[in-house]
Parts: C-alpha cells; structure tokens; sequence
C-alpha cells in the first residue's frame, strides 16, 4: 500500500491513499492526515487497505494534477542515523573523529517541523555553506514504547520512505567539534511523494533493510547507484536505540543516513561529501565542488522491473530571499 | 500576562491566561491551544489580553484543583543552547571539548514530542545512566524568517519559560565524541507551569535575558541560585543563530542552558555535572553521585519581593515500567 499527502486543509495536507503504479488517488476522508492515521493505525489500516483494494479495481481520480507534500509535511521527531559503514568510515578519517563505540549506532536528532516537498524549490543562504545532498531510505513508526527490544521495534514499522537530507558541509564539522551535533549544518530535508507499508515492498524488504538502488542524478547525470541493504544495523535497530531512554510517539521518522556501498567507486555516491572524500584518498585532494544555485538533483528507488516505488525527489536549489 | 495549558482536549491541553498571582485562570476557548495562539499571535494576543484584563478585576476560577500541563505539552522544534560560559567553560575542561568558535553559540536539537508536566514523576531506565537536571531559562517564539538579525528576533520572542532539562550524563560523553550531539542522553524535558509575556518580567527581562536568579532544591535542600542575567549571548542572538540556515515555526522553544555564575562556589550549581566539575577541580574528584530513583527537585525564579512568576517545577525521578 502507497500513501501520500496532497496540499490543502492546512500544513499537514490531506491523506490519499495511491495505486501501485502511483497514477491514481482516493482520498482518505475520515481519517484526514497522516500523523492521525499513525496516532490510530490499527482502526485506520484496514480502512486505508480497503481505499487500496478499489484503486486496484481501477478506481480513483488521475494524480497527474495535484500538488503532492512530503507524506509527513511536518512531524513530531526526526532522528537521522549512518547506518552505512563504507560512509561512516570515510567519513571519519575525512573529520578527524572516532568511530561508533560497539553497540551505538550513530544518530543525532533532526529539525522536523518542515518536511518539503519532492519537488518543490530548495532555498538555501549561500552556496559558500557547502549545498549537499545526502540520498537515504527513512522508516516511519507508530507510537515504540521506551526500551522496546529490536524484535518489537520491527513491528512498529509502519511506513518506509526516501529521503533527501539536505547538508551544509562548510558547517558541519565546525558544529560537530563542538560535541553538540548540528543545527545550523542540517536545514529542512525533502521527502519522496509515497510512503509505503513494508509488504509493498515485498522481497525488498528484509532485515529492516531495503534492498533496492538508490539511483541519484545530479544535474541530469548520474552521480550514484548504491544498495540500500548495506546498511550495518538494520532499522529495527535503530529504532531500539532512539528509544533507549524515552518513548517514541506515533509518526516518528528514523533515517538510514547516506546510503552507501563498500564498492563506492564503482557504484557512486549518494552525496558529493562522499564522493569528496574519494577523490582526497585517490588524488590527494578533492576536485568535485558542491552545489550551484539552480543545480538539481533527482532521487529515486526503482524496482527490478522498473516499477515505481516512493516516486521521485527531483528538486533544484535556489537562493533564499 | 501569564499563560497555562491544562489538561483536556487532546495532547495540546487548554491554553488559559492566569492571573499575576498564579491562583486564577479563565479559558482562552475561542483559540483552543496555545501552539495555535502562537502560530496566530496578532490575533490571539488582543484576546488574551482582555481575558488578563478580566482577571486582573478578581475574575476566574480557581486553578487549584486543575491539572497543569507544560505550556507546550509538544512542541515542533526544541533548541537548546549552553549560554553561560561559567558552566561551559567547566564541561569543556571536563569532556575535553573545545571552546565553541567565536561568534557560534553552541546549540543542539533536542526531543520536543514531550515536554513533561511541572509536577508529574519523570520515568527513566536506570540510575546507572547518571540522572541529572538542568536548571535553565527558555523563550518562545512566533515564525521566525530564515536569515533574520538578533535585533529583529528580539521581537519574535513571545513568551518567557523555564525549563529542567534531564540529562544523562553516563551517556552524554559517549555520544559528544561521536559529533552527531545527543539523542540517549536527552530526553523529555520538563517546563514550569506558567509561560509568561516579557513585559510581565518588567525590569526582570533585559537584553534578551532574565535577571533573576534560579532556585534549586534538590531532596529539599538548597542546591543553586545562580543568576539568569549571566548568560554569554541573549535569547536574540542564539534566535538568530538557530535560524541562519531554516525558518523557525511559531511554537519554537529556545533554551539559554544550565543557569550558571562565575561565582558558583558561592552561588551553587543548577546541574549535578557542575557541581561535580568543581568538586574535580577543588578536591581532585567528584563526590557529589547524581539522582536516585524516588529523588527530587524543584525549581523556582522567584521575584524579589516573594511573588510567583513561572511557577515551580516539583518532580521525582521513578524507574520507568
């Protein structure tokens, strides 16, 4: 099952729920948004299955006109691991800091209170911050009680989803000194237009992980195809470890971080840091620069057969007025 | 003007005006909570005011036998700085951190699904995890544009709080080393009952900051009563730091810190971690343990002449089921 979130009826929009082929739409009248399905997913599911049984009979209006939002425009918490060791270790020697202690993976606690939306403009200050992408699969669960087991933390999977975390890199590692993690460094990310229950995913769904390409495309070239079940801890996992100490409520979003191969130099990238930190262990230093304004970048997780899954991120940087 | 949320109507509570005295309410019912004020507040003050006009001619009922909710009992976006040098000056030393760069005020994101009740017992895993408070001030905004100048946020503050903010400090050096900030070592905060206007601070709010001192009582014994007007930067500043890089949405809550003097030998410490630090300088180790399960602490700014202002937040620590 698809779902997404259409603009209208306030910040949180209007939940749809969306034919597999992501060409159709019925609206989820009673149930409103997306954060109130989470809130009440067991009496709100079957409701939302049966919308999806009768898309599957052909009903539903034409998606091709409406203004899609992120499935969660706006949500309660977003926690962002990095999960792919390929990048974390890259990344590490690049910044000069420790890897994860065994046990801990790696996560800080984003700002989520504006989710945009997969194709709308992307504004940012300066192209003198560093403008990155960062591709990443997200899951997003219903309300995990404070020390769930990462058995008991699946079951809570509701929804997965694409991410785009969009990072400042000028600004990152002065933040990250600094032990505190990042604010200035980590402005809005964007959201792919369906969020899809784990089943839909089938065989791509295993080990809390997604096992799918994650295909990115800077500027119309393909800048990186990496795996998404490379991931050293599975989401599951993650999710036990953001709920150590507290509860997590109903609509929290847990990223994977970027998502990255050990065979980076075959596969790509999925953010130029990374690709940065390639070309300083090959060439000495890096030569790829970070994003113009007016660049783009286009995300997109398809299936095996060329089906389409969480749709597309496809946006373009501007400068913020 | 003091505002309060009660209990009622969903996760948001009531939002009603209080009277100076703190003894009175009367329901602000045409604006139901108060994120919905704040995300409205030219409109919403003019109703709120009259309402404290009414209560300051001895209307209202009784807020006695009413359950008392954070002012926000959720919130979008929960920053929270360390603005007093005293205090930082000694983590650093202590964590072997760096100082933060000049002109960067250090800043973290923070859990904001929950903001804990001012009298309610606060749940955590384990004693083990070293359980701390942390005594600060906090301000809260109406939308703030991305980019705007500490001048300009000084007029975006709409509210005045106070705020313990739980820490674990077993993980908290475990998580800074990694540069990612805190998620474990961070969980729910807790916020004082009344939420007040800076006008109602009178000669108490100068310079984005609040000239009082904060008292803390720890098992009923005095603890600190460190001053706020120390802080490095004002509430304006660290506005305009957090939204160099994001808008910020109306509901923002804005954290100067742990309430910290240079004086603190003799003023006291509104954190454990402090009062530790000193002990490590003084006497070459730490013998002051943190928080046991079935502890408490209260914490109060109090006028000069004894009248109530944010009210106090009173709690016990329990093990968590």
């Amino acid at each position: 099952m698809k779902l997404a979130t259409l603009s209208g009826n306030g910040p949180d929009g209007r939940l749809v729920v969306v034919s597999d082929d992501g060409s159709r739409f019925l609206a989820a009248e009673g149930l409103g948004t997306l954060q109130a399905a989470l809130e009440a997913w067991d009496q709100a599911e079957p409701a939302l299955r049966a919308l999806a049984a009768r898309l599957a009979d052909g009903k539903g209006a034409s998606l091709a006109a409406e203004a899609i939002l992120a499935p969660l425009p706006r949500a309660w918490q977003w926690l962002d691991a990095s999960a792919y060791r390929s990048h974390g270790e890259l990344m590490e020697r690049l910044f000069d800091t420790p890897p994860p202690a065994p046990g801990r993976p790696l996560m800080y606690q984003g700002m989520s209170h504006v989710f945009l939306a997969p194709t709308q403009d992307v504004p940012l200050p300066s192209e003198e911050d560093g403008i990155d992408f960062e591709g990443e699969f997200g899951v997003v669960t219903d309300r995990v009680p404070m020390g769930v087991t990462p058995a008991e933390a699946m079951k809570h999977i509701r929804l997965v989803v694409q991410i785009n975390d969009w990072s400042l890199r000028a600004i990152a590692p002065i933040e990250m000194k600094t032990g505190f993690g990042w604010v200035q460094a980590k402005p809005a990310c964007s959201v792919a237009p369906f969020a899809v229950t784990p089943d839909a995913l089938g065989a791509h769904w295993r080990d809390g992980r997604v096992h799918l390409p994650l295909l990115v495309d800077w500027n119309g070239r393909r800048f990186g195809a990496a795996r998404g079940e490379a991931m050293g801890v599975g989401f599951h996992e993650l999710i036990a470890h953001a709920a150590a100490t507290r509860d997590l409520c109903a609509g929290t979003v847990i990223g994977s971080g970027t998502v990255s191969n050990d065979n980076y130099r075959e596969v790509g990238s999925s953010c130029i840091a990374e690709r940065r930190g390639i070309e300083i262990l090959d060439e000495g230093a890096p030569r790829t620069n970070y994003m113009r304004f007016g660049d783009t970048v286009r995300m997109e997780a398809v299936l095996s057969d060329g089906g389409i899954l969480f749709g597309a991120i496809d946006q373009r940087v501007v400068k913020s007025v």
